[in-house]
């Protein structure tokens, strides 16, 4: 008896929840209302269900979308501009002249071809900072993709906003422009310790707390970096935010690639959230972040990105990938960051980071349909005796099929519904054409 | 004018020769007559060649196919089956137990998963180590895929030839068998240092000599495997074989993971090629194999996946992005191993590292034509300032369109042509259930 009617039906499927209890349903579905999942169950469960909409998984992998927790989704007009360069010359060379040349429709441009790469490799969250921001909240509405998005702020004028006060300014009105928005979060985020005084750092948390929304940093990503801060202030960049207050639970310190014992006390002490970008941090031979150690602090760590610029691809499932074998070398032990420990840093973790946990990140009844489609029907996945090492160690972005956020299709069977791709790729070569004029 | 006819034409790319001076053709094709590589240069120059056949490769690029130096092909069977565990628990409870299961039927099916998967991504030579390479040589073969095969050969009884003795009359066999076949080589494959007498070695090598074929050694794969060594000879695994005269230009040392400065100076010394694992040694946690000082010496390294239980793909690309990250990040220098030198060992270093870079690794007139196409029409590919960038840093496998391989498409707009993959993939689940059911 078909008694409960849904918007969507995905059935079919292998069911990753990533709930608290790692439930897997070994063959079932979901339901969706409107934005929401509705009912979660086996198949047999899932039979009272009926909708004029049903996607078959065929089979294959049904999990919560991934959430990429830190990236410059715009930097996708630089991919591959640079490579192997000390971090200096490729900076100063190559990719500030090229940022001088941005301007906010190429950012639309550029975050439009990320939001593209991301749906189409399973991703229904990113966290963005960088600038003209409302481009980038509208890029991602567009796209139909979740995204938290904030200005870059820092202690010299910026090629949007100017001058500092209008960047609180901009802060302000992203706020303003964005609240309630079914999928745009804004966030406060000035840039990092070393280029932000403590003033900066003191007005951004404070609006950060008033508006109870996300702040978000650049925080040790080089050896460098520290050794400056030390000189300056002596004191660690986790060190300096403690002292001035900027350290509490809705903090997301990206790449905390050199942290001291110290460090890593306090940020489990203010329940600091941690994004991890070990793809990023390997190509800048910025080092490799003490994440088993983070874990047994019982820090939160998400995985990110980072731009196109220092990776060059947003896959999160290859991220997921290093991260798993990257952290097994550099401790010598195989068994740190296991498959399902890394699994739910790329979702349920990644949601807690960005403080949107309550909505998205797993398959529970009343969150989000955020959900994506993975087909295991292919040479490289077969054959499956554990889904989740298949998702970590086998899997890539392209084996998604589709992708589904906030109840809305964005990618059917590999085809992308809420852009259109040649147009959108047409627009980043142009712009990339006149970056190479030079 | 239509003055020359082949019997195949690749147009419209970008090629990647690969060739010693790096030449890349920004719009060019090339013309296979037969097997073989009978000219390559720009559209211009290619006009005058006529075919039957004509691929066209839509601005894409046109590059040799990828060599994996070092795998062992029918793992795929146990693809998964086990992760994040040390390393002895990890063989002796769940691969040597799966292995006891193996014959040659499902060798041969296994490998022909493994050759569906490798095509798929753009690899057109592997090299294997296993049991019952007979069954490999076959699915390699039967699947149009080239091949240095060998059977493993060891101091205990195998489960596929019995005693020692047996074994060298397998290799023996083998190399008859196989003598002038235009996609297979054998070559003569003792386990590895710990696990071979010196007797073993050298009887090995001299037969390696006598027919001027490779041998095929793991080498200082882990720590744990270089203590032992030292302990029961005093030497290092590569002092150990440089003292019974193992070390020679047709040696190729798989891993070498754990190398003296004095190890280093051996294998350059003796011109012994290296096969780099860069995935498998991570996700084992080995160690990092200190490549960027191999090249310093003037050591040719190739690249490999190893087997599919320890990486767990066969996706060459994946590995190209891992290699040139994981040393820029061991050695906080960014400039080491860059985007060119990682394509180079995927390719020409690769088919040097197995002794057929007169056959294959580059697109140059003569060679076999060993061909893949990539397609660069791809969000995560746009933009495009630099080919050789894409490959290494944000390529995977999945965008491979073309795969020819001595002359015969293999892959034809990701559609394989020379297997039955629904077949393929079926009889390797059924072997998995059987490894699955104990």
């Amino acid at each position: 008896m078909k008694t409960h009617r849904a918007d969507l039906l995905v059935t079919n499927g292998i069911v990753l929840t990533i709930n608290s209890e790692g439930t897997v349903i070994e063959h079932g579905g979901l339901a969706i209302v409107k934005s929401r999942i509705a009912a979660v169950g086996t198949s047999a469960e899932m039979n009272k269900w009926t909708s004029p909409r049903i996607v078959d998984a065929r089979g294959g992998i049904i999990m919560p979308g991934l959430i990429n927790t830190h990236t410059h989704a715009a930097m996708t007009c630089f991919r591959g501009l640079a490579d192997d360069l000390p971090l200096m010359n490729w900076l100063q060379e190559h990719i500030f002249p090229a940022e001088a040349k941005l301007d906010e429709k190429k950012v639309y441009s550029g975050t439009l071809l990320a939001c593209a790469e991301m749906i189409r490799a399973g991703t229904t969250t990113f966290c963005d900072m960088y600038l003209f921001e409302d481009a980038v909240a509208r890029a991602a509405s567009a796209a139909g993709i979740r995204a938290v998005i904030g200005e870059v702020l820092y202690d010299f004028p910026s090629p949007n906003y100017g001058d500092l006060e209008r960047g609180f300014a901009y802060t302000e009105k992203l706020i303003d422009t964005w609240r309630d928005d079914p999928l745009i979060t804004v966030a406060v985020e000035p840039h990092s310790p070393y280029l932000c005084a403590p003033e900066l750092l003191q007005r951004a948390a404070g609006i950060a707390h008033q508006h109870s929304i996300p702040l978000v940093i650049h925080v040790s990503e080089t050896r460098s970096e520290v050794e400056q801060m030390q000189q300056r202030y002596g004191r660690t960049p986790v060190g300096f935010l403690a002292e001035h207050g900027i350290l509490s639970s809705n903090l997301l310190a990206c790449h905390c690639v050199v942290l001291s014992e110290e460090d890593l006390e306090l940020l489990k002490e203010k329940d600091v959230k941690v994004a991890h970008n070990p793809e990023s941090n390997m190509k800048l031979a910025s080092g490799i972040a003490p994440v088993p150690q983070m874990l047994q602090h019982g820090i939160c760590v998400g995985l990110g990105t980072d731009g196109c610029a220092s990776n060059n691809n947003l896959d999160l499932f290859l991220e997921m990938s290093t991260a798993a074998k990257l952290h097994k070398v550099s401790t010598l032990d195989p068994t740190v960051l296991d498959a399902k420990t890394v699994l739910r840093m790329a979702t349920i973790d990644g949601a807690r980071a960005l403080g949107i946990d309550r909505i998205t990140g797993s398959i529970e009844e009343g969150k989000a349909a955020d959900i994506i489609i993975i087909d295991i029907r292919q040479p490289h996945l077969t054959p499956m005796y554990n889904p989740i090492s298949h998702l970590v160690y086998a899997a890539g972005g392209g084996d998604v099929t589709w992708t589904i956020v906030n109840g809305q299709v964005v990618m059917a069977d590999r085809r992308l519904c809420s852009l259109d791709v040649e147009k959108v790729m047409d627009d980043v070569k142009r712009i990339a054409d006149e970056i190479r004029s030079g």
